[in-house]
């Protein structure tokens, strides 16, 4: 293990399938956005479905999207070569390298390993916070995993409205506030939300975040979803969520 | 009352304050989409707030916002004459000849009675169907309520920009499966979705409404307030919906 873990990394187990990723608790550890993104978007992947994960950090929605879908071909962008290197480790470990391929690249020039209308699903669990925020070190793993700094609302509809063939689909998880400002940005690129999902910490509270479905030269037609409410009153998952993590492990969040 | 109701006309008791409404079961009634939207924009309404009612129809929202509120002012457009005349007469019934006054007036070239930047709050409850589906009567009361002949997203998100004062409010209910287009139209009329409220029929089902607030020159950022759900599952009204109606008494569904 010594050439495949190192200093401050964390080995878990994703509960599924027996898939494993590393983390490092001193960068970022995927959450439950990633879990639930990864559960949202897997309606929508098949085997041979083309899927390309925007930001892709631990490479946690790849692994899980294998996990639950047996899909034989995952291209993974990641900015940081830290992060990538990671990534790339964790595919190692898993068997995944013939599937999932770790690219370190910035996705607003993705380079010639990308293809225009190639892809039949995008999937992205962006920074949530605005650039701009408060002082923020722009070299900082945690940074520019939580802040639009080199990945605004924009550029992931840029890169979906190239790169996704007609009809095919995005996937976002994001702060439930900037829902206004996602189906107008979408739009603006040539991307209707299909399906929305919130999600609700408690019942009778406001909604933390949103799951999106939107779609490459889409009709403006979309189901609003029921609400998917995370916690009980006592603070304990609720049925829903303990479903979607039953395959996932307890270890996935 | 033979100078006041017309063949065909029913007159209904609003519950709240005494108040009544002349309604013609042939044309167009109120639901209960109007009865939640008075209700979610109430909260924004006080007696010295100057509100304009778009597409008023009977009259419906004037009137249950008056009863809420205490509203003194409320100018009011229907572009039926018909509508507009039996909207005034359910006016003068409950003495509020000086407070809503219905304009029988196109919302997309209002005329010299309104202002620029002059109102705090727009209410809208507008036809949910695009035009051009299915054969429809564009003199027919019932298709210019329900389908956007005379009044698009368009047109409303476009006379709240002219109309409101900065940081004036638009309240409207509408189909949930308008919401993205509803964000994106109202964002390129300088108007930003601040709150958004999904009806659902049932538990477990998709929502059909939606309750928006915009603000004229609001930032994007925006709150995803807890469902409101409007059937338990043995289809009598939730406690929620009981609460609203509990001031509106039995008769206003």
């Amino acid at each position: 293990m010594d050439d495949i873990m190192k200093t401050g990394e964390r080995l878990e187990d994703l509960g599924l399938n027996g898939l494993k990723i590393l983390q490092n608790p001193h960068h970022f550890c995927f959450g439950i956005d990633a879990v639930l993104l990864a559960w949202y978007a897997s309606s929508s992947v098949r085997p041979k479905t083309r899927v390309v994960d925007l930001g892709t950090g631990t490479g946690v929605i790849p692994l899980l999207l294998y996990g639950r879908t047996g899909v034989n071909h995952v291209d993974a962008l990641e900015i940081q070569p830290d992060m990538a290197n990671m990534a790339r480790r964790s595919v190692a470990m898993n068997g995944l390298d013939n599937t999932i391929f770790i690219h370190c690249a910035d996705l607003r020039q993705p380079g010639p390993a990308f293809h225009p209308s190639t892809y039949d699903v995008v999937t992205s669990n962006p920074p949530y916070m605005p650039a701009g925020h408060g002082g923020i070190n722009p070299r900082d793993a945690l940074a520019i995993a939580r802040h639009e700094i080199t990945c605004t609302l924009a550029d992931i509809a840029r890169f979906s409205q190239i790169m996704l063939k007609d009809r095919g689909k995005l996937f976002m998880v994001h702060r439930a506030d900037r829902m206004a400002d996602i189906a107008a940005i979408l739009r603006e690129h040539g991307l209707e939300i299909k399906r929305l999902r919130a999600v609700y910490p408690y019942p009778g509270k406001s909604a933390n975040l949103i799951l999106v479905q939107a779609m490459k030269k889409g009709q403006p037609h979309m189901v609003l979803e029921p609400p998917l409410y995370v916690y009980n009153d006592d603070g304990t998952y609720t049925d829903a969520i303990n479903a979607i993590y039953g395959t996932n492990g307890p270890t996935a969040r």
